[in-house]
């Protein structure tokens, strides 16, 4: 008899599999669009769809007798930290097979890219690309943002993250040890408005004329806070109206999805109460505002067009989405600097956005003011307290925890780049807009550059740090902890 | 009657008064050395230290009413941001009266980056400068290292801050509320240490064919970890043996004072038994080896003198000095990206060196590796230990507390910097290191840069960076928090 402590191997596998059975059945809905463009590639989207699905259909059906067995934490995080890994590597099949990105390398960046809805792309022309092949591209962002609402709302806080805590008290989820109860209940709920507002985002760019394919390429980058576009100049070519419902969606993905939920239940007030959105609302609306002024002096720009540009800008950075309508790095230098500082913040956690999250940029803000409280009345026990209720001080200590591990990761990261020979604002700007999940950087991989001339070393590194960022860094770092492995 | 928890401000003059006053007496040392090239200039010292001795018998002479009242801690925090602010006023006089540093601002950033034991300079020429008054700019920084050891080891305690707490359970001294009682004890201790490290360091200068006022000044940068040499070429134009010195005494000047006392008192096996010890030692190693294998392979050097290059700057940069003896600036980019980074480890906390100190990053690492053992196992109770004891999680909390802090001071600063029209590089470099108290940076404020072509808001802005870095940050914060004016 295997004991219960053991590593359930089997069940790790079943659920791998069925995903994969997903993933294929996804690859096939860019095949209506590649059907206009029918060449030697044409099949490539169906026959990557069914080795995906066939390899997942094996994996679940030979594990079968397993199906009921008990999910623990140990397997959650191999399952968490494997899905992405492996949905990746099943994703490049496409683009290997239609020989669109001919090395694996590239494919498997450009893929894992898409799954942690990075954005970061090592293609310097996009637009050469079959229209079927761009669709499973934006394809992996929509993939990618909707397992990154379950596992934000309904896992990690289970696995007891960086504070994620905190979400559970705001919705009614699984609370116990085990990982499979409440899940699906939540899931449902929180993919039905994923799916609500990726409806509405098409119709209202196809109402700004662009076509079907376009239209919903574009969505599922902002829905995912992905950044992948059709384009070469990203949303640059686009009419005002588009970039202003772009600016829209993108605002509602970087929102925690559990505020949505309540919201269109009638708890319209529960938006402005939660201190967390309030700040994610004025960081951008008062840095947003700040670029209008300079670009406006400046750039001599109109009033508009500076505004535009200037909250299109910070809100995709904020929200880690990673489109762009403009070069920042020829803005005046404190302005890009202000553009990079915002790399840091992410968007709320519980939305798709990534990065190290508003609330925790928050709490901590707080917790410093409150600490010179503390200095001054060190008797006196002062709380931390969010949207009104006292924070307790692990949760506290779990996020300060989280955020110099961040930090950590960063400085460690920049070296590692600068390693692989890239200058100093190329290594800083890659390491922050891959682990941050955002797509442009500063230096050579910013707005209008690419991660193509990144040698291959530094590729699978980025994609790694990509991984640890969209899996809240501890989901990752605990498997190569020794005592994760011990009975 | 006044009230106790009034704030008495008198004894705030008072002790500032004799602060002077000793500041006053230690100018008129410099004389000696300003007679031999006797000009025009040449009473400025004699005439800078009347007017600062004069003021401070004055404070001191109309307060004596109020020689016994109670100095609580309150007045703790006022006195300790005062002393450096008005002994770096005071300390202008030399320069602005030999008209050597005539701009103001340029004077005042000189010597508060004296005092700090910072050793950024804004002069272009050092050699040009009367003996006299580089011995009064060498002097400020052995003034603020006997300064800083005082305050660390004997006053932060006691005002609990960042994690300073540490250092009372290894020393014998104040632990009660109010400041006065046994700092003199542990002050002349530590103070005798330094004395003793002085004259030998001095000695061995000499011995290697320094004349006695360059010994005296190197010396007096390098116990400080200051950095303010005679020489344009800092210590690059220096025999090897003269290096080996210095890097020696810089290696000793950044080690916690209290642990000197130790080991001189026979205790030698504290020394390695003490963990902090051995991480600071092993870090400086570590990269020391790391980069002589580069600078050896790379830039074709002799191993002895890629060696000896290495450590220099390594052990300089950490225990945040600032001497040089080679532009790292022109290594490889990922070699000064270490050097980038060392800049946020610093000294040992309770030595003269500035930054972060190593003890918090250590503590820092052992807890996020910690926190990942939580993860697995969340029912258990996992302490963070140093030297084999338990560190309690409270003041893990402040420690973490303080390195955000400094972080976000680090963030916000190179915004400020860019503002000025620094490039990225510059406006990094620069805050970097002022808010670490190092002195030279990356950018165009390099090894063989200076602080010259600063725009003088942007020097204002930096001076109050090295107070508030060496100050340990929440010294000055303190007093801008409406709670601490509050009765």
């Amino acid at each position: 008899m295997r004991s219960l402590s053991e590593l359930n191997i089997m069940i790790i596998i079943r659920i791998l599999g069925f995903l994969l059975l997903i993933e294929g059945a996804f690859m096939f809905t860019g095949i209506p669009f590649s059907i206009t463009q029918c060449n030697e590639n044409c099949y490539s989207l169906l026959i990557s769809g069914a080795i995906t699905a066939f390899s997942g259909t094996i994996m679940w059906f030979f594990t079968r007798k397993h199906a009921n067995k008990n999910l623990g934490k140990r397997e959650g995080y191999i399952i968490v930290a494997l899905t992405w890994v492996i949905i990746s590597l099943f994703g490049t099949l496409p683009f290997l097979i239609s020989g669109t990105i001919p090395k694996f390398t590239d494919a498997f960046f450009e893929t894992i890219s898409g799954f942690t809805t990075t954005g970061a792309t090592i293609l310097t022309d996009i637009e050469s690309l079959p229209k079927g092949i761009l669709f499973w591209r934006s394809m992996t962002h929509w993939i990618g943002g909707m397992g990154i609402i379950v596992l934000t709302v309904a896992i990690l806080p289970v696995l007891g993250i960086g504070g994620m805590q905190l979400y559970t008290a705001e919705m009614p989820g699984p609370t116990k040890e085990k990982l499979h109860p409440r899940i699906t209940q939540t899931a449902k709920r929180l993919w039905g408005i994923y799916v609500l507002f990726t409806i509405l985002q098409t119709l209202l760019l196809m109402l700004g004329g662009m076509d079907l394919f376009d239209s919903l390429c574009h969505t599922f980058g902002t829905m995912a806070t992905g950044g992948f576009s059709t384009q070469n100049a990203s949303i640059a070519g686009y009419s005002p109206y588009i970039q202003y419902v772009i600016i829209i969606f993108m605002v509602l993905a970087g929102t925690n999805f559990t505020l949505h939920y309540l919201s269109l239940h009638g708890r319209l007030r529960k938006l402005w109460e939660n201190e967390e959105y309030r700040y994610y609302i004025l960081i951008m609306l008062f840095t947003g505002i700040l670029l209008t002024v300079f670009l406006a002096l400046l750039d001599d720009k109109p009033f508009e067009a500076a505004f535009r540009t200037a909250v299109f800008q910070v809100v995709s950075i904020v929200t880690t989405t990673g489109y762009i309508t403009d070069d920042y790095l020829l803005w005046p230098k404190f302005l890009w600097i202000i553009i990079f500082l915002l790399m840091f913040v992410g968007g709320m956690a519980g939305s798709t956005g990534g990065g190290m999250k508003v609330m925790r940029q928050l709490l901590i803000f707080k917790n410093s003011s409150v600490e010179l409280k503390r200095l001054i009345h060190p008797r006196a026990i002062i709380p931390v307290r969010l949207s009104g209720k006292v924070v307790p001080q692990d949760i506290i200590f779990k996020i300060m925890t989280f955020f110099l591990l961040y930090m950590i990761i960063f400085a460690f990261g920049t070296l590692v780049m600068s390693f692989t020979g890239l200058d100093f604002e190329t290594a800083i700007g890659s390491t922050a807009a891959t682990l941050g999940n955002i797509g442009p950087g500063i230096g050579m991989v910013g707005p209008v550059g690419n991660y193509s001339e990144i040698a291959i070393g530094g590729k699978w590194f980025l994609a790694f740090l990509m991984l640890l960022g969209r899996l809240e860094l501890f989901t990752i770092l605990i498997l190569f902890s020794p005592a994760f492995w011990k009975k």
